[in-house]
């Protein structure tokens, strides 16, 4: 049995997501005829109260469509130094938008107010303009991290006050929301745009939305085509979205307990010095006295599958294909691989 | 009944390619590990002669990935002024890759190796350097007119001599080839690259395949990362192409016999001046007497959907969803129409 | 004694300008403190009644700075298909600012309010946004072509109305004013921006200036910045401009002049078919019987010097270090040359 | 008598300078005929034992080009994060190479040869691809910090290595040689591009030069083109570049000792806290008790100018027009302020 711990990408549909997937009715979604794409794009936005919606191939399409719409060439994003968008997006705030970036250090990937107000460039030739902040949440390299929104009000206020817009790489959103129980429409009211990803702990297998303003959406879908992101008959994929949004959303605390059981179970590994917090479906250990390669290495001898994550972290996270048989037979292999 | 004619692009799967959609195996396509897109593009890179393919969203993203794989900024484009990549993809050449376009004339949208060789800028600073001739076959704009591979050949000479890429935009290549007989892979033997449409006259929902070097390849899959087309279990897509290719493809005759029929029927409306050489599955109508605007609201009111194409033109495409009754239907009712 | 008749950028300083030049005060133009260049900018906004001006090394740097500012990536620049900022540019448009062209065509390399609306783009997500205009007074390719402000009027009009901005690469602007008795205010109410040439006609060695609003020569410092214009001492080069604005603007009719008698002479070669209309200082002559580089290569012989300008074209340009006895000169030598 | 010390950049050229720079021969650089530019190009280039150089108005092109010569979309620059062609350059980096930045950190503005390995980017869809790795010697942000050849040496070793390129902004770099006694050459044999300001403490008015292989300088001229950096007659300033070489070189050691006595007088201010390391014409400040624009603002009071350099840094810069009496001045003035 494979134990695949690497992404909560890697999940398969279930049976009555497959099931309403293959029975949706579909239309040409670039003439904006797919009816259930239409019915995927409202119903997220108004679940988060925000006017418009629009579905993309993937979350990285749906950021940087973000950037794209906040930046211009010669502008800068704040955001800290180990975000998505940065790391993981092939480099393209600059290779998209040509925007810079000024990357801010933080605890678990998380950022404050205080911090980016000084991190605002002064209005001088030298300088990129300042005119975008990007949070993300959960945070990926923060372990799962949550930003709550006590968190976000004085950096939201922050934005208003200088006249930036805020962007929420909201991949793993639903994660955070459902461990703190904030709804979803108090997000939307502090943010210009949301992205949301419907292919990790939801489990679609393909698709993110961006959420924004009517103009902002009108706008995103110049850049879609321009990325090539305009898709025929998607309702396929979107009708995965709808039924994950009904049926997959409160399922995600299984994955949390389950990240929290297995973290316990990382951290009395001898070559285990830490844990990060576990906040949620993440688990990020810290190695000593092994690299993450020969680390990774064992473990894909027992038949489980991780991914290096820095110098000496390496990252699991649990997903809804990740049920409690797995997490047992998690515990078994490695007890005896130390 | 709705006569749709706008695209071959409104194409509902068949019960077939359904059925084929939903049993496929999946995986994760960004690890590479989707099994149903690895065959698709392992089977069409072999159809074709070529190394390698990469799956992506859309026809417009495997335009912009070879042309960002042959260009830099300061580089120009050749291309037909009609071209797709210049007309219908958001300013793609010049807002993804920076490059300039050298655009020409040339009936029915078609280009010989002469005009080319004349447009290739010289070795100055004033001017970018050309580095691609991007040629669309077949040529939407020109009435779905179609290049034959003896029309190609002095076109890759000049290309080779003067070392420039040569890209093909086949989104309706296989409507070419039904009709001319020539093979796959005597087209792949001629292009640094050639991307083909799944979602158009095959009949897929969505996607589209780009051909060329393992090495091209290889750096298309960063191009598609950076445009956010990586896409999850995309093997459900896939499916549906390599379904296309084993029943779909002959079947494209049938379409454009429909067309020629169409194209007949339209030639007797007194409003009509010109049908453009039906060559496949497309046919433009130019209208004297009245503005497209009119013509099209009027056939609109008989439930016949079409698009506007220039001036004075209007454009019918014929696809699967197009049978003989709809052909039969749609004489019935433009004839008392004008 | 060579004939340099290839650009009016050939010239060298005169005494009085050298003068100007050597006791200029100068302080750093990049904290905003060197005299001169304040001087230069102030005075050549005044007289064309615009807000600011801002100077900078070359014309295509002040023409690329003003396509910054009126575009983005994604949008559409509306020009001449023989405009300067197309063909000499470096592909500027596209390399640096991303944005898209609609290359339009019309005798002398003049373009009308008619064409132009024509060639808006729709509100569509295939196409880039237009959102300006340039145009080039004199014409450089239209042979010293001149646009009269009753002939801008109905463009301004138009962009007005349809909220695109107006660009006047008036790189030899004053070539015109100095022919139609124009006012350079009554130019500068009709444009966004303007473009002005110092080291054309004008005779300075270095440098051209961009006019436009406050916040928009503001914003065009920052572009400066980041293509590398700033500079330092400045005002050594921007005496020159005043010095020229003072003393050598009406000078231009002689160059005038001289074209028309140079054209007059050209006509009358054998191997001359057609010499464009004779505006300004540019002269075209259209070649038959021998091309251009053997044409170019006997007067080279003659030691005079000329450029390609096309297929069959040579061009030929008057300017301030070309007198009557060069003119005389140049008579006598190709008098007996074919 | 005011003392300027915001920056080298504010100097006025010598008489002997004025007076190479009026009595040189001039031609159009844009056709390669300007007979003082091409001296200095080959002047510099043979100093430095490199193929080709090439004349721009600024620093910030000459390194500008430089990066675009080394990147494409999608790669990314390793340079510490105080860099100057990141902090200063209008975010040029993003802007017109489309490329992304790897910020490291380090003592007085330096980088490692081992920090360096671990910051380049493994071969993943992810991740831009590391193309580029960029050094400034002296290092402003480091307060003129000095790298010396044996430090550069295992970088270049690993370049070489791992098929990176190596630039150096050199734009103090004769700050740094005068001190080590290091080659021009010795520096021109580890990088693939070097720039040199003229107009920093060698005092002239305007320009930069960048140093390259033969085939780089050719396409640097075309990217200086598309930038706008082309000048006509840039002689003139040339003049001042080849009179600074011959001249002002070993002057620079001048600065270095007033700086130094310069460091001595701030240190004994109780508003000081730390003078950084002065190890050429730079002084950097803490302050303790004094925010730096109130601190700034005393000085100014007594008609002495300075920059702020960080929250709690201000910066001097000695430089030509700061001579003895200047040095002894400032001692007097500030001796009295706090």
């Amino acid at each position: 049995m494979l134990i695949d711990l690497r992404s909560d990408t890697v999940t398969r549909p279930t049976p009555g997501m497959k099931e309403a997937m293959f029975s949706a009715p579909v239309g040409d979604d670039v003439f904006g005829e797919d009816p259930t794409v239409n019915t995927l794009e409202e119903k997220i936005a108004k679940l988060f109260g925000m006017e418009a919606a629009i579905f993309c191939p993937s979350g990285t399409m749906t950021n940087q469509i973000a950037i794209r719409l906040h930046t211009r060439p010669q502008t800068e994003v704040i955001c800290h130094k180990y975000s998505h968008i940065y790391l993981y997006e092939g480099g393209g705030i600059m290779a998209n938008s040509l925007a810079s970036v000024k990357l801010l250090d933080g605890d678990l990937g998380k950022i404050t107010a205080s911090q980016i107000e000084e991190s605002i460039n002064p209005d001088d030739v030298h300088a990129p303009e300042t005119t975008l902040v990007s949070l993300e949440n959960t945070m990926n390299k923060g372990g799962g991290s949550i930003y709550t929104l006590e968190e976000i009000k004085p950096i939201y206020q922050l934005c208003k006050e200088k006249g930036l817009k805020l962007h929420l790489d909201g991949a793993r959103l639903f994660n955070a929301l459902v461990e703190t129980g904030e709804k979803p429409a108090a997000w939307g009211a502090h943010f210009d745009t949301i992205s949301i990803c419907l292919s990790k702990g939801l489990g679609c297998p393909i698709g993110s939305v961006l959420l924004g303003t009517k103009a902002d959406i009108k706008r995103a879908r110049k850049v879609r085509k321009v990325f090539g992101g305009g898709m025929r008959q998607a309702g396929f994929l979107a009708a995965a979205g709808i039924y994950a949004l009904d049926h997959q959303v409160e399922r995600l605390k299984e994955d949390h307990a389950r990240a929290r059981e297995l973290g316990k179970m990382l951290a009395k590994l001898p070559v285990v010095s830490e844990i990060l917090p576990v906040s949620t479906n993440i688990v990020i250990a810290r190695l000593e006295g092994i690299s993450p390669e020969e680390f990774m290495k064992r473990l894909a001898e027992k038949n489980i599958k991780s991914v290096k994550f820095g110098k000496d972290l390496v990252r699991f996270v649990t997903h809804h294909d990740f049920k409690d048989e797995h997490l047992y037979e998690f515990g078994r292999r490695i007890s005896s691989l130390f």
